[in-house]
């Protein structure tokens, strides 16, 4: 396997694990997709150091998955998704799967993954692209027990 | 947000990434999927140190994503992805479908997935589950660029 450097460097699942490698960096995506927004919900969720979520965070911007906004009238900044951010969703929610299969909680499901209008079981499957079978992502509810998502949640709408 | 600690420690996505949250875990996943079996065959296409690939082979093999099998007539061993390995399959292609969106090759795809009979391409979406589209995973083939599997490869049938 005279080519395996070159595989490894131009695989899509290696350039996808160069910008998410690092476990928090994979949380600070979900809590993204769930809602929040300021340094400090990041922190409180996460309970890491203010100096490695910093450094997350700006890596997170100059990769384009998060996007550091002003609040207005405030010296203050919020981290908001954007489209690439969104679009790991399928990678979050299809980890999320996993784990509630391979590591399942005794007490039930710690998340639901629904269709919005129907309330239908959602789940994240390989799908023929030409058949148009797929459930849009903006039909896609999320539902973590014991977790009330802020208001501009972006896995609620 | 009271109950965050809970909310971290019980969450699935969480849970997953705590057994996968390392970068090369995962690329040993993708390359156990991709049909690679032996310690050497993992090292050459990893690049990595053997005491951090022994770690990481022994991590794998205590959380049942691989299992350790001595091949007959020899001392050596191979390492076999299970079930748990094989359910894995749409995180790491829900992955590779997100870096040939946003990091592409200018040289063109790097990966297709695609429906083993019919050759039609397939991805991973969301899909209702009542509905019974989803493709099933024995009929999804991967073909990567530049890439012949070896014979018992498990992405390839």
């Amino acid at each position: 396997m005279t080519t395996d450097s070159y595989e490894r460097i131009n695989c899509p699942i290696a350039h996808t694990l160069a910008v998410l490698g690092d476990q928090w960096t994979l949380l600070i995506v979900r809590d993204a997709l769930w809602g929040l927004r300021r340094f400090g919900e990041f922190q409180q969720s996460l309970g890491i150091s203010r100096n490695l979520l910093t450094r997350r965070l700006k890596e997170l911007c100059e990769h384009g998955i998060l996007e550091r906004v002003a609040l207005p009238g405030s010296k203050r900044f919020a981290y908001r998704p954007t489209g690439k951010c969104h679009d790991l969703r399928l990678v979050i929610l299809a980890m999320a799967e996993w784990g509630e299969r391979w590591r399942p909680d005794p007490k039930g499901a710690r998340i639901q993954i629904l269709e919005r209008e129907s309330g239908r079981p959602v789940g994240v499957r390989f799908c023929a692209l030409a058949d148009h079978t797929e459930i849009d992502t903006a039909q896609v509810e999320v539902i973590r027990r014991g977790f009330n998502p802020p208001d501009d949640s972006l896995l609620g709408h």
